[in-house]
């Protein structure tokens, strides 16, 4: 079997990599070709972790596997590493024999900058320019990374609770040789993209800040309760999202759904527009929004790309079964 | 990182160390410091297989993780290899980081025939003399070998649908100095002990082939729709097991409470009888049967077992991660 350590991991997968295998398995879930399997997380009752297991199998790209870990909050004091701790495992679909490890951490963040990005180039309009952003910790300066490659922007606005993350967008941004401006969430309306990337119980970003013809990327709500944009802007916008069963229970649809404003028939799958049987924007006034829950077959997606680069450029480490 | 690959497992893993492994596991289960996760079982639409997780977490002996495999029927004729194929995958408790891969195919053997012996032991007479074996595959030379290693028996008798296999169960007889006789099922008012290992959609053991004062340990049925003993039988019994919920709902049991003749409140966990919170077997003429249906904490018990042995006598693959 083929082990590609965490270490590895930020010189073997790069951002086109992981947008491409975002994309590939959007298209196949939407196909019906692949699938994710029910979620197990579990709250264990030692050191406030959650852990589960979240699977799944892709038929066309003959992948199949898990990835397992989660969330332990005391991690970076007491232990020294990252509080998200993740793996995952594929296994031969031919056979069920286990084939392939790597580390979960990186890939994960690199997976969901790559889902907002998949959106942005399916929905967003083309002449998009402002970027705006919501949220400014770690994993956004990664979903910024993606953004700015997958479309021309001219310049970036950024709102964060705590203003004083806010240079972690402007340093991203100067990189890319853009302008970065700190706004109100009122200044949002400027933007012709924005990401949402917070981890909040309430709404920040409100129907009333987004401009029409605004593309929405939604990617920080994953649990019940959690919320990022007012249900009202979701009862504006047409709903796309990764997987419908997430989004209108975990995804910020659940609170749309929850106040009968948005019906779980409304929200289409983001691959069913790379598939082109659903036509996806269709004007210039039109919001589109897009609802990142998170899935299984993202991880195992990018964990396949990353094993044929490691296998090809002789990183990986190969264990006799 | 630990890896223990499946060829060295038969020769790190004891059929006492299983033993010891699942014994106390089964008691933290029953003390509720042990808890299996929800399991994930899904036929994945290509080669006819059936792939899942099964994961848990015991905190008395902090073993974090899951199996993962499954079973693929044509392996044998298509790829060589045999058909349940599994790893196990420990964590970190403390951090959520990957520890430890075990193959997991012969320890699911071995823990499995480890659970009808801790049966055996706290539920069996003590002058039990006769061991009845019903079934004599591959996974029946299991259950016998680590029977005849847990209690004196002085004789083993055997039935199966198809008698010619019935040598498989003679020659382990035979290893250990004992006589084996081929029974028809009215044979079997002989044993003291019975242990049923076989995969069956129809009862074989009618409650008229067991005596008072008998052990039965049912080990094949952990599916909807299995069933091994007739429903009769578990009605006459003080009815144990691994796991409740799984007992009731894809054992043995689900028949008898079922049709209404068992509750699922009088199902006794085994490890409460290892406690002592439960007294066990309460007269020579009671009836005691255990309905072992697998869960995932023995596969982990068991590969934390061997995660010891192999870092002990040197012979694991360490990788860095």
């Amino acid at each position: 079997m083929t082990i590609v350590p965490e270490g590895l991991i930020p010189d073997l997968l790069t951002r086109e990599a992981s947008f491409e295998a975002v994309e590939k398995v959007f298209a196949a879930m939407a196909a019906g070709e692949a699938y994710n399997f029910p979620v197990v997380r579990e709250a264990i009752g030692h050191e406030d972790a959650l852990y589960g297991f979240k699977g799944g199998f892709d038929r066309t790209g003959q992948v199949l596997g898990l990835k397992a870990g989660g969330y332990w909050p005391h991690n970076l004091e007491k232990q020294g590493v990252i509080n998200h701790q993740s793996t995952v495992f594929l296994f031969d679909p031919d056979s069920g024999r286990v084939k392939a490890m790597v580390g979960g951490n990186y890939l994960t963040a690199l997976r969901t900058a790559a889902a907002s990005s998949v959106s942005i180039r399916h929905l967003a309009r083309k002449d998009a320019k402002v970027l705006g952003m919501i949220g400014a910790g770690h994993q956004a300066t990664f979903q910024l990374r993606a953004a700015l490659e997958t479309h021309a922007f001219e310049k970036v606005i950024g709102w964060n609770l705590h203003p004083e993350m806010l240079p972690n967008l402007a340093k991203v941004a100067e990189e890319a040789g853009l302008a970065f401006e700190a706004v109100e969430l009122t200044g949002m309306t400027e933007a012709d993209v924005i990401i949402t990337i917070t981890s909040s119980f309430a709404p920040s970003l409100l129907a009333e800040h987004v401009s029409p013809g605004t593309h929405v990327a939604c990617m920080g709500t994953d649990t019940k309760g959690k919320q990022e944009v007012e249900a009202a802007l979701l009862a504006r916008a047409t709903v796309f999202c990764d997987e419908v069963a997430q989004s209108v229970s975990i995804g910020e649809a659940q609170h749309a759904v929850a106040e009968g404003l948005l019906a779980e028939a409304d929200v289409v799958q983001l691959g069913a527009v790379i598939n082109k049987s659903h036509a996806g924007r269709t004007s210039d006034a039109e919001i589109t929004l897009f609802d990142g829950t998170g899935v299984g077959l993202q991880d195992l997606a990018v964990s396949a790309a990353i094993v044929e680069v490691a296998k090809n450029n002789g990183s990986a480490i190969t264990v006799p079964l």
